[in-house]
C-alpha cells in the first residue's frame, strides 16, 4: 500500500465507525460540496452535501439501534490527485418499526484531491436487481 | 477538458456506438483483465473481463433490435494515472420475446493507465430501488 491508500483507507474505516455511531459530522466532512450522488435507494442521482446531510438524518432516525457496518473486498485505486474505491458492505441494524435489517451492498466512492485534502466528489451505492422480476436482490451475500 | 478527460470521452462514447452496434470486441477491448465489474443485474459483482464477454453475448442475443444507448450528464474527474468518470444511460431496444425496453440506470467507470493505455479496471452499473417495496425503479427519468 502507498501512502494515499493507507489514506483512503483510512476515510473508508472512519465511515463505517461514523455510521455506528451515528455521527453524520465525521461522515459529511470528507464530501466535496459539489458531489454527485447515485444512491441505493432512489432517486436516479442527487447533487451536494446538503442532499446527503438530509437522508443520513432520515436514515439515522430510522433505526432504533446503531447501524452496523461491515465491509469486505476494499480496494484502493490511488493516482497522486484522484482515485477511487470499491468496496461490498453490509448494513445491520433494527428499524423503530421492529424491521430487522441485514444486508449487502456495492459502493464505489471518487476522489479528488482539493487544496491538499481529499474529497469524495462522486459516491454511487447499489444492490442489482432480477431481470425477469425487477425485484432489488437484497438478501444476496458475498 | 484536458486530454485525458477527451481520451476517456471517446471511450465511453465508442462504448455507445458498440452497443448499437452489438460489438462485443469494441466493448471489452478496454476492460482490464482483472476489472471488477458491479453490474446492474445480479450477481452482487463479478471479476474479470471473460465473465463480462459471457454477460454481452447474452445480453445482445436477447435482442431482436439494435441495443440504442444514450448517455447523459458525463463527468469525467482525470488524474495522470487514474480517473472515472459516472454519467446517466438510457437502454433502448426491443427484445427477441417481443418485450420494447427503456430504461435509465447509472454508471461509474474507473480507469487506470497501464503501459500508456487506459484500462477499465472496475464498473458499476446500477438502478436505485424503493426502501420499502425493494422494487428496482426502472422507470426513472432524469
Amino acid at each position: 500500500m502507498n501512502s494515499v491508500t493507507d489514506q483512503l483507507t483510512e476515510v473508508i474505516q472512519s465511515r463505517v465507525s461514523a455510521l455506528d455511531a451515528k455521527d453524520a459530522a465525521i461522515l459529511l466532512e470528507h464530501y466535496a460540496d459539489d458531489v454527485m450522488l447515485f444512491d441505493a435507494v432512489g432517486p436516479l442521482r442527487a447533487r451536494g452535501a446538503g442532499v446527503e446531510a438530509a437522508r443520513l438524518k432520515t436514515w439515522f432516525g430510522a433505526y432504533e439501534s446503531p447501524i452496523r457496518c461491515e465491509i469486505r473486498e476494499l480496494e484502493v485505486v490511488a493516482g497522486a490527485e484522484v482515485a477511487f474505491a470499491h468496496y461490498l458492505y453490509r448494513i445491520g441494524g433494527i428499524m423503530t418499526d421492529g424491521t430487522k435489517v441485514g444486508m449487502w451492498l456495492r459502493a464505489t466512492v471518487g476522489f479528488r484531491q482539493v487544496a491538499g485534502e481529499w474529497k469524495i466528489v462522486h459516491e454511487h451505492d447499489s444492490v442489482p436487481f432480477d431481470g425477469e422480476t425487477t425485484t432489488a436482490l437484497v438478501t444476496l451475500t458475498p
